[in-house]
């Protein structure tokens, strides 16, 4: 039977990879890397030095298809969003049925932990669903990228004894979430932190983190840390071409 | 100048630790193992199966000291909690300061990811605050409990673009949070999924997640779900004498 793995391979650190993630990539036959836009180039290339330095065995196969591209300005946003998820499920369906012998092992590469913010194991299910090729699969858990960055900046996910939430730029848009006291931001394409200056919190932001071009800043949340945040931000995602940055914010008990 | 690592091991399965983590256990002199409890027997053979197969220079030294005693039921219960922690810090000045010479490497092993419901950061943070004794300090980010537990479910932590909650038993007992759709909760003495039997949800339960007496359940929170992971949790902790357990709660959109 055809066998799966979903391996999170850390955020950007090839230290960040687990024994299981290492042995788990040494019984892979093939390899499948979905990445795009403009991170594309450098994510593949950190993917192809973690293959280098932990695959031991020689021969494996590496296949990189293209994403479908998403309509990002539909007439009717729910049947795009549908339509997309389809047409990348026909995408991890090909993968598995054509580009997999019976008997082989394939190996998705998912950035961070597979867990957080990933549709890799959505997908899968999806083509379970179908029904069209079976297989076994497994998912291999990940240093995600919230873990690296408090562990970066020395503190901790919550406060003792209260919660902690984990969101999106676009929900946090909406307001602080009532019954967390610290607040995990990923995919912001904004700097929505700039709604909660000098209301008495911290801030403990990171970009690329767990890579050489790591950048770190943390402090209480005013207008100036703010503002020399957003400056860092948009320096270096010209330097750089791309961004991924993600954050804390803290509400002191 | 002594140098400590705050060391995440991940949540029961040796093959969770990262290659950094590994590499820093190498560079230590001394560990430093603190447990409690009923399953203090059980983790200090866990943590040392670690050293056993991981550090392969010779020679290191391992100190577990007495964790102090919490009053359960003190008159003033801030002032005890405030007590507790200034006996804990002591402790921890004490490893740091008379355990380790002046050019020596300690390290703390932290169950799963230290940013997470421990407080090992904050009393390292303690004794540095005291100025008593100088130092440098490291934390490595490990797989948490949770990570490890949705990755044996092949789940995710969050629903596409919704927000994901970590809170406490006694939390979530005061009611679900109300900005997130999946909650995982962590530290409940008591079974408080109970509350929300028969509402829709589905429950993702773990017990000893990664560890050989692994136990999984899941399925949507009805009573005979909630009857049978009550029972299994009490036959668990009366045959292995304690339980680690954890859940991720699901509200599907
Ligand atoms: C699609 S989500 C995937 C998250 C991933 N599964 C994880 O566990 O970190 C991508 C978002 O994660 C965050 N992120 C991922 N890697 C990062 C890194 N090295 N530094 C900062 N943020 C990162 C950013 O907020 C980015 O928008
Ligand atoms: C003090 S917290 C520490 C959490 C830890 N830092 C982590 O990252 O998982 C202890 C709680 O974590 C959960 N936990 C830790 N290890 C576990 C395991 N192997 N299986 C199930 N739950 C676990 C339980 O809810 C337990 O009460």
């Amino acid at each position: 039977m055809r066998k799966i793995y979903a391996i999170g391979i850390g955020a950007g650190d090839p230290e960040h990879l687990t024994v299981q993630a290492i042995d788990r990539l040494n019984r892979a036959d093939v390899f499948f890397v979905l990445d795009k836009g403009a991170a594309k180039a450098d994510l593949v290339r950190l993917r192809r030095q973690i293959l280098d330095r932990f695959v031991t065995g020689p021969g494996y196969r590496v296949v990189s298809p293209q994403d479908p591209e998403r309509d990002r300005k539909p007439l009717d946003y729910r049947a795009a969003v549908a339509d997309w998820h389809r047409l990348r499920a026909d995408v991890y369906e090909r993968l598995i049925r054509d580009e997999l012998g019976e008997d082989e092992t394939g190996a998705f590469l998912v950035w961070g932990d597979p867990s957080l913010y990933d549709s890799t194991i959505a997908l899968i299910e999806a083509v379970l669903a179908r029904g069209t090729v079976t297989f076994d699969y497994e998912v291999v858990p990940g240093v995600s990228s919230a873990s690296a960055l408090v562990a970066r900046h020395r503190t901790t996910m919550n406060q003792i004894g209260r919660a902690v939430q984990f969101t999106t730029g676009r929900r946090l848009a909406d307001g602080w979430p009532t019954d967390a006291d610290d607040v995990f931001v990923l995919l912001d394409a904004h700097t929505t932190f700039d709604q909660f200056v000098d209301q008495g919190m911290w801030i403990y932001w990171g970009a690329y983190v767990g890579t050489p071009e790591e950048i770190l800043l943390s402090g209480p949340l005013d207008e100036a840390l703010a503002e020399r945040i957003r400056t860092t931000r948009t320096e270096a995602r010209e330097r750089n071409g791309w961004i991924m940055d993600t954050y804390l914010l803290r509400r002191p008990q």
